[in-house]
C-alpha cells in the first residue's frame, strides 16, 4: 500500500462508522462512559512548586495590540515576594527587568493569594525569551516565543481551547494540546476553572485550575475568553460583582483596542486579527460592546491580517438540544456584521461536544417576513463549537434529529482543535478527539481565506 | 342628535383620514412641521424656587414592593441643606420625620448639586400624605396619595410616557398628561433628559429637566425604567460609568424584589405587577438580569395583581425604519416568557413615534425551520410604542411599508397614554395626541385581562 492509499482508506472506514443526514455527519464515536470529576487537590497537577513562597499558576498572555508585548501573571500565596521580571534572550548578557502590579480580593470567605501582573514591553518579534520569577532558592525560570511581525503571509497555529474545568478529560485535552509541537498561541473560548460549581464558588478551585494549566500557559500566550462561569455572580453569599476572580487573575489588553472593558478587545498576531466578545455583557445597540465592536471592524486591514476571527463563548449556531439558541439574542445583533466583515472563523465552547458548521447566514431573517432559515453563503463565517474541553459538567449527547442543513459535522465527545494559518489564503484547521489517551483527529478542513480566497 | 352620535360620526370622519392596510391602520394625521428645539435654559418651566438653597428638582416614586412606601428625592444647588423630610396626613396633630441621604457626582467638568433621597415608610394605603423640605423660608410643601391596598379589582389609572426630553413639544406632552385628572402614577418609558445630546453630556440639562418635571413628578410617582439616553457613556471624555447621572438622581426599590440592579425591578401598585427591564444592560442566558426575571415571574399573583405589565425601553415589535428591530436581542431571549406568562402589555419607547400592535408571538421562529411570521396568539401582550414624548432628535415618520400584519395603529407625532384599569378583566387604553395644544385621544381600545378573560 502506498503512502497515499492508508490515510484515504482511514477516511473511509471512518466515514462508515457516520451517519449522514442532510449532507451534515453526526459522528457515531462514543466516548468510552465515565463520570466527569475534577481531579482532587492532592493530585500531582495541581501540586505548588517547592520552595517559601515560589510563584505559582504562571500564565502569560499578549500585552498590546500588536504582539511585542507580553503580561506576566503569577500568584504567591504566603506574602506579597517579589515584584520582580527578570526578561531577556538567551545570549542577552544583562537581562532586563520590569516591575509587577499586585492584586488581591476576596470571595465570600476566600481571601485569594497575592496575584502579580507584569507588562514586559517592546519585545523583538520572532525570539525566544526567558523570565525569571520568584527569589533565591524559590525562583523559577520559564520561556516564550514573540511572534512574528503581523504580516499577510505569516504561518502561524493557534490551539483552541474551550470549557476546560479540570477533570480527568481536562488533563487529557491540555496533555494532548500540550505534546502538540505545532501550537503557538492559545485562543481559549471561556469557562476556566468551574470554580463555581462548588458551595460558595470554592475559589481554591481557581488557584488548582492556575496550577493545572500553568504547564502550557506560562510558555506560551493564552488569549482568553470570558464564558458564564466566569460571572461568579452569587448574591445569596453577597457576591453580585461579576467577573470578579477572573477580572482580577487573568488580565487582557483591553485598553490597547480602545476598549472600556476586559470582557472584549481585539489583538492583532502573525497574519490573524482576533476579537473577542462577551455574550454576559450588554449587546444591545448603544452599548459599549456594541459600539466598541462596531469601531473595531473598520479597523481590520486585511491586507496585513488576512484572517478574521472572532471568539465569543455562546455559540451562535448549536445544533445541540443543550444550550440550543442560546447565543440567538448575540446573533440577531451581530450576525450581519460578521457576514459583510467576512470573518473567517467564529469561535465558540458553551456546549460540550464538539461542532461544525457549514457557512452559513441567517441575516436575510426578518420579523415581518419568512426568510429565516439559513442558508449557505460563502460571506459567512465557519461557526466552531469547542466546548468539549472536558469540565465537571460532562458531556452535551443530545444532538437535534435530524440534522439541520447547517451543521457540517458534530460529536459528542471532548477534544481541542488547531488551526493552522499557513499563508493569506490557507489554512488548516483540525479538531483533535480526546479516545484513550491518544491524539486522534476526528475532523478537519482547509479554511480558504475570505479576503483572498472567496469562493470554495 | 343624541349623545351617542356625535362620537360616532367622529370615529367615522377619524377613519376616512386613516390609511387602512393589512388591517392596520397607519393614521394621515400630520404633525406640523416645526423644529424639535430644547426650551432654554431661561424658560419659565426650568425656573429654580425662590429662596436661598431651596429645594428643587423635587420627585417622588415608590420605594417598595407593594406600595406602601415612598421615596422623595431633590436637589439644592448651593449647600447641603436640610436633610429633613416632614410629612403626615392633613389633619395629623404631630408630623412624621424621615432624613435622606446625600449623594453628588462629576461628570467631566460638571459637579452635580446635593441631590437628597428619603424614603417615607409604613405609610398607609389610599390616604393623601403631605410633605415638605427645605428650612425656613425656602421650605415646599407638595402632596402625594398613596395607592390602595394591592388587589385584584383595584381601580387605577397609569399615564405613560417615553422619550420626553425638554423641547416645547416635550412641555406639551408634560401638560397634557398633568392636565389630565385622571393618571395617578406615572409609568416613564426611559430617555429622559436627552443631556447627552450636548457636547460633554451638559450635565445641566439632567437639572433644568428635573425642574421641568417636578411640576408632575414631585406629586405622584414616577416609576422609572432606563433608555439608552440614561448611559452617558463618554469615554472620550473619560466618562465610562454607565448610567452615572441617572442612577445618583432616580433612586428605585430594585432591593425589594431582590434584583441587584437598579436598572431592573419590579413593583406591585394597585392591581397591577409592574416589571422594569433594561435594554442596555446584559440579558443573556444566566446573567443577572436574566436570572432575576425568570424568578421575579414566577412571584407574580395574578388572583392578586391580575395586570402584569412590562416596561423595557427598546421595542420588541416596531414597523419603523427608525430603530426597526434593535430589540430583537431581548425579543428572542424573553418573548416566550411574556407569552407564557400571559403579559397584558409591554410598555416601550425609543422609536419617536406611536405605535400599537396586534396581539402577536413569534416564540415559534426557531432557526433550524421557517416559523418566523409573528402570528395572532390571545397568549400575546399588546406591545405600545410610546417614544413620543417630543424631545430633541424629532419625530420618526418612516414607517415600514406595506404595513405588516401585526401593527395596528402608527402615527408618527408627538403624545402619551394612559391606562385606567377598571377591575380584574377590562382596562381603557387611550394615547393622547398632542395637537394645537389640545388634547385629543387618537386611538383607543379595551383591553381584557390575559389571566381572567383570556379571549376577545
Amino acid at each position: 500500500m502506498n503512502s497515499m492509499k492508508a490515510p484515504l482508506m482511514a477516511l473511509a472506514l471512518f466515514l462508515i462508522f457516520t451517519l449522514r443526514c442532510n449532507g451534515g455527519i453526526t459522528s457515531s464515536f462514543t466516548r468510552k462512559p465515565h463520570p466527569s470529576i475534577d481531579m482532587p487537590f492532592g493530585s500531582d497537577v495541581f501540586k505548588a512548586p517547592p520552595g517559601f513562597n515560589a510563584p505559582q499558576q504562571v500564565h502569560i498572555t499578549q500585552g498590546d495590540y500588536e504582539g511585542k508585548s507580553v503580561i506576566v501573571s503569577w500568584v504567591t500565596a504566603k506574602k506579597t515576594g517579589s515584584n520582580l521580571v527578570l526578561y531577556g534572550k538567551a545570549n542577552d548578557k544583562h537581562k532586563l527587568s520590569a516591575l509587577a502590579k499586585v492584586t488581591t480580593y476576596k470571595f465570600y470567605n476566600y481571601t485569594s493569594g497575592f496575584i502579580h501582573h507584569c507588562t514586559l514591553n517592546d519585545l523583538e518579534y520572532n525570539t525566544k525569551y526567558f523570565y525569571e520569577i520568584g527569589s533565591e532558592d524559590s525562583s523559577r525560570q520559564f520561556s516564550f516565543f514573540t511572534p512574528p511581525e503581523v504580516g499577510p503571509d505569516v504561518p502561524y497555529t493557534f490551539g483552541l481551547i474551550g470549557d476546560l474545568g479540570q477533570t480527568y478529560d481536562s488533563n487529557q485535552t491540555l496533555e494532548h494540546y500540550h505534546s502538540n509541537p505545532k501550537g503557538q498561541a492559545v485562543l481559549f473560548i471561556g469557562d476556566l476553572s468551574y470554580a463555581d460549581h462548588y458551595p460558595l464558588h470554592d475559589n481554591r478551585r481557581w488557584d488548582s485550575w492556575g496550577r493545572f494549566t500553568e504547564r502550557s500557559a506560562a510558555y506560551q500566550p493564552w488569549i482568553w475568553c470570558a464564558g458564564n462561569h466566569e460571572m461568579d455572580f452569587a448574591p445569596e453569599i453577597g457576591e453580585t460583582t461579576l467577573f470578579k476572580p477572573y477580572m482580577h487573575r487573568y488580565p487582557v489588553p483591553y485598553k490597547a483596542s480602545g476598549s472600556t472593558s476586559p470582557l472584549w478587545y481585539a489583538i492583532k498576531r502573525a497574519s490573524a486579527h482576533i476579537i473577542v466578545l462577551s455574550s454576559y455583557s450588554a449587546f444591545g445597540t448603544y452599548t459599549p460592546q456594541y459600539e466598541w465592536l462596531q469601531t473595531e471592524l473598520t479597523k481590520v486591514d486585511r491586507t496585513k491580517t488576512p484572517w478574521l476571527i472572532v471568539i465569543v463563548h455562546s455559540p451562535l449556531y448549536n445544533t445541540n438540544n443543550y444550550h440550543y439558541m442560546e447565543g440567538e439574542g448575540m446573533r440577531v445583533m451581530f450576525e450581519s456584521w460578521f457576514v459583510e466583515n467576512k470573518v473567517d472563523v467564529v469561535l465558540s465552547g458553551h456546549v460540550h461536544s464538539y461542532e461544525r458548521m457549514e457557512r452559513v447566514s441567517n441575516i436575510a431573517y426578518n420579523i415581518s417576513n419568512k426568510e429565516c432559515t439559513p442558508v449557505k453563503s460563502e460571506d459567512a463565517p465557519v461557526y466552531l463549537n469547542l466546548g468539549d474541553g472536558g469540565n465537571i459538567e460532562g458531556s452535551a449527547a443530545e444532538f437535534i434529529q435530524p440534522q439541520p442543513s447547517y451543521s457540517a459535522f458534530r460529536e459528542a465527545s471532548f477534544g481541542h482543535g488547531t488551526l493552522e494559518i499557513k499563508n493569506r489564503t490557507h489554512a488548516f484547521y483540525s479538531w483533535h478527539r480526546n479516545e484513550d489517551g491518544v491524539r486522534t483527529v476526528a475532523d478537519s478542513v482547509w479554511f480558504y481565506n475570505r479576503y483572498y480566497h472567496p469562493s470554495e
